[in-house]
């Protein structure tokens, strides 16, 4: 649970940002340049510059927990698929990704299950 | 994605729900002994039974998930204690745990975290 | 859904209130004697002067929709265990209640479905 | 609150959603069939061949408690025209959905409502 | 915390819902107007006749409080819009709105605030 | 909306949060210690050091935000009465607390303002 200092936290956050989101990332902070800039800036230092940036659990596991959390919460269809495809981009298997869409039946019920289900289908059709 | 069929899916239910939630799941289905008998059943048959039994991913990302999911949703605070408990039985570290939750105020909001932080607390310190 | 204006909205209100809910009800209302009077106002007016006095559809309707939602949210578990004992005031069974409630397993997750049952069971005891 | 046992869970459930559900339920498990079969199976299994099959709740029952609870939550509105449309198949009349709707302004406020009016004029416009 | 009693509680309403959320406002009273029609009436009376009319909390705040509500939920996109352009229209700035949007990140989360931004970004540009 | 950097953003959430949520938001910091305290850092610096911070809306206009956005969600109660305290603090009467509160019944529902009302009245009793 070390915080890592070594870079400034927008700098790690952009790069982290980058490897993880891929495009999806970058069209949301270049989405929020005339609405609210340092919003973009929020987004880089705090969940990637000092979140996915820690140590302590790797950036599979925190994939695993945001699909999971974002289709239980049914809220933010449009970032759920970013995170899928991030899920792609750090080694989840389709497979995978469709178990934890399939898991949040039992906690959020079968709605959500098929919205987030749905949303996995787009992301893999544009693969 | 196969669907393991070798034992019933009641009794594959009860050995996971014994082998993940410990006696925490036990008591659940005590409890709903005089109330709701059949729904016991459902839930060692279709969550357990049928979800964790699933080959394709493991249980340790299955309750990495399953922490995201109700740390989120801030509506099922026991069942969340019950999970995290069950975290540990397979084997993530409380800083696993601690790195999920936290995670969640990203996604959730800094209120859900924190709650989610204060339950994580109360089970660690019953162990 | 032909609205009746015979008796003032607050009294209609009053009376519904107290057939539907009982003491659970009056228990509300007097709670916001001195924090929000007017608020004690709103919800003899709107919820029962109102929508609860309605024709086109039974009370036992009604309160079949109320038990689910508000099992469902899982925000709000006071006030649907003074909606579990109002199902049981306008006619429901307790097996009935029991039904609606498992029911929300497959709308809203296991979770709900049993913190639901939990105040079901709760309800039924205090009878 | 027996479950029946006569026919396979799959087969009741296929019955029930056709029975409820009509083409809307139809294409739900048509458009999982690449992405998560096992899912259409427990589609049916569980929500139809378990639940929707018990005895001690009427469908008409079922239909406003569904009906309710997916207006309350607001966060499947694509399920909730399904279950509209449901809701019409087992006998509730379109007043009856109205009524049903309304009253969740109370419980879940005029914006969960509104939305879930606005979706009750589509289905009952493509009739 | 006066009730305002001199005009009828639907007069009252109607011209309230008028000054605040203009056109937007009536627009979805005349889409209520085949399918729930006494709906238009219960949403002037209650929110409008009853709530906004009250004094104790100017409308500006009482915007404030809206924005924020509707962001946070996530349920309600198209009142959420709604209500920014209502917020215009009671003297909040196009910056104090993002402000109260951008806030919601620590309370709900940061889809919550992105997803209110960009309903912020379409109802600025449609001004 | 500029950002100001004159301060450590720690330093600067630290001196809000005591001058916000005073006792409260210390209890808070205080117990994350043990659990979690790089997220006592967080919840200084984002919050606080961030959000809080910024210029563009004044810190009533924040509460008013906070408090309506929590009633609303219904899942944190206690952060909610931290901030019905906090409100308080900066300047905001009781009655406009209640009225913040009770106009959540319009877009959360009933039941989340009687939750609120029966936080602010704990609050008020505990002054």
């Amino acid at each position: 649970m070390t915080k890592i200092e070594t870079e400034s936290r927008r700098a790690r956050g952009a790069r982290l940002l980058a490897a993880i989101d891929g495009d999806g990332g970058e069209r949301v902070v270049e989405s929020l340049s005339d609405i609210a800039p340092d919003f973009a800036d929020y987004l880089l230092e705090f969940p990637f510059g000092d979140i996915y940036a820690r140590e302590g659990l790797d950036v599979r596991a925190r994939e695993i927990a945001t699909i999971a959390a974002l289709t239980a919460m049914g809220t933010a269809p449009a970032q759920l698929k970013v995170h899928i495809a991030a899920g792609l981009n750090v080694g989840l298997s389709r497979d995978e990704i469709v178990e934890i869409i399939m898991q949040m039946a039992v906690y959020a019920g079968f709605p959500a299950a098929l919205n987030g289900l749905f949303g996995a289908k787009e992301v893999f059709a544009a693969r």
